[in-house]
């Protein structure tokens, strides 16, 4: 019964559906915060047996639950609700895979805050945040990255550390920078018995990279170098230099000085190994990397999704010999490997 | 080189778009502000040129840009952009259709304050907002709504008009039940010219109804009754009593209530006409009335979207005889009809 646009036919149903669509973060956020996922997964299926579980009212949790099948992220037969694969796997709280935290940093204040300054970005080509966005030192929001976002990025390191080092027979001095929760270099560890890692980051970051490596059993050969990246010591002699979901946020020049050190403190035959959201050279797609612009324009000064082509550029410009480029499937972001 | 969810294999990616799905409403509101769908119908096709002509950052206007193309709200060819059909006919300011001035309302603060409580919604059964909600007495959202939401009921209006009065050669005596913008009474008031229109609302509501009846050089045949439609003496004899957009707002009891008083109002053969956002039985369907329902939770003690059976049900038991819908293609919302 709804309309839609042909050829023939404007319809307002886009604009319509656009300007609203605020209302699904706020769904999907409420769903996480009040368990609703969680609640299905344990067997509440009705709108009164869900409301009774989480606590709320049962019109409201009608309401709510309808929504989220609106959004795909349930399916509804009679009055029965149930979760999707995807809600399921990455949203009922008891899956390995839960990833509902990242709540805590996708809609934190910090992040949020730029996008309500969008048109004022717009004008000035960068963050109208004050102290530089979320690229700010020290900013706090990088510790609800650290962990809120570990489990969104469990995969990714996982399947990385695969990619890279599939024989994980050898000797690997591993140089993690802005490590974050440090999954990824944690992976490099698991996988493979002889890694050393260092990861590079703020004090306070690297206090839940530490608390991960405990976790994951590594803490011995998991090693801390406190500080930005451009400032800090990195050593010399690296098998390998991760930089994940780092370069997004600067401008192609200091892109480029960060990756001359990075080059310098590789060994010989060395791997500079990036994960990124690359949009193919229009610029439009895929969807979800080329959309991580807006993400850059509203948080950092002069940040983007970069190209492969222009990643190439920067990793030639600062001496290395080679680049490549492949997707991390069921990830939606790419790996590219720049040799010394 | 996206991925997607299939059966075998859960993915991340219906998260990540509907968490962040709140940068789609911010990027279509800054696009409006900034006057960009204008600039482009105006000629101005690469990201220089709609820069200069929007005062922004020539960065700052293609990420946006390529972000409204991800939206399919603009297309691209090489660095070239340009309106889709919708984009040209209601975003683009020179356009009689233009309904950028909507975001003055659905993006009025009183309407996305409701949204940031919805958790407390959904727990309490209904808005979280002091005072009612958007329903308390006298709201100034509603102003904002008269003025705001006018050009896109203009549409609506008009065929509504054609279909209940297709002759349009007998004399009419209209009723038009928090009338709003006016636009619903106006359109009968052009159609017919024997109409006269009695529009109920709130007083500082009711002079923007004044000046579009002005406007439509209807001011004559068309008159006001200040104050809640709960309220107010109605009169009697009407031909027609318009309830657009209203029902919606409360619960089953009060709707009743208030349409026994439209009954009395009615000449014997009067026809009450709704128009409202109506989702099939299994309230998921179609996406964007049965979604409706979450904006009421948040904004209303007690709305909802309801469906057919349930309206014909208030209807009959406030003494109606009879209820029809039909769809009002190419808007998402349907016109029922009761006859007294």
């Amino acid at each position: 019964m709804s309309s839609s646009s042909t050829a023939q036919q404007p319809s307002p149903q886009l604009f319509f559906q656009t300007i609203n669509a605020h209302q699904r973060t706020e769904a999907l956020k409420a769903a996480i915060e009040l368990e609703v996922f969680t609640a299905i997964g344990e067997g509440n299926t009705t709108a009164e047996a869900i409301a009774k579980r989480c606590q709320t009212s049962e019109r409201g949790m009608r309401i709510l639950c309808d929504y989220l099948t609106i959004m795909e992220m349930l399916t509804k037969q009679g009055n029965e609700y149930a979760l999707t694969l995807d809600s399921a796997t990455f949203l009922d709280k008891r899956s390995p895979a839960y990833l509902g935290g990242a709540i805590e940093f996708l809609c934190s204040p910090e992040l949020l805050e730029g996008h309500k300054h969008l048109a004022e970005a717009v004008r000035k080509g960068g963050t109208a945040v004050g102290n530089e966005g979320t690229v700010g030192p020290e900013n706090p929001v990088w510790v609800k990255f650290a962990r809120g976002m570990a489990p969104m990025m469990m995969m990714a390191a996982q399947l990385m550390a695969k990619l890279v080092d599939p024989g994980a027979e050898r000797k690997l001095k591993v140089l993690d920078i802005a490590a974050g929760h440090g999954l990824f270099g944690i992976a490099f560890a698991q996988n493979n018995p002889q890694a050393e890692i260092y990861a590079v980051d703020w004090k306070p970051v690297l206090e839940v990279a530490k608390e991960n490596a405990q976790k994951a059993g590594v803490a011995d050969r998991h090693h801390t170098i406190e500080g930005s990246a451009f400032d800090v010591d990195f050593g010399s002699g690296y098998d390998l230099v991760l930089i994940t979901n780092f370069l997004h946020h600067f401008d192609p020049p200091t892109n480029e000085t960060l990756l001359r050190k990075v080059h310098a403190a590789l060994a010989d035959g060395g791997r500079a190994v990036t994960l990124e959201f690359v949009p193919n050279p229009d610029r439009v797609t895929p969807p979800d990397s080329a959309g991580f612009s807006m993400m850059m324009l509203v948080g950092t000064p002069s940040g983007d999704a970069y190209t492969f082509a222009e990643l190439e550029r920067m990793f030639a410009n600062a001496g290395f010999s080679h680049s490549t480029i492949q997707p991390l499937p069921p990830t939606i972001q790419q790996v590219v490997i720049s040799e010394k």
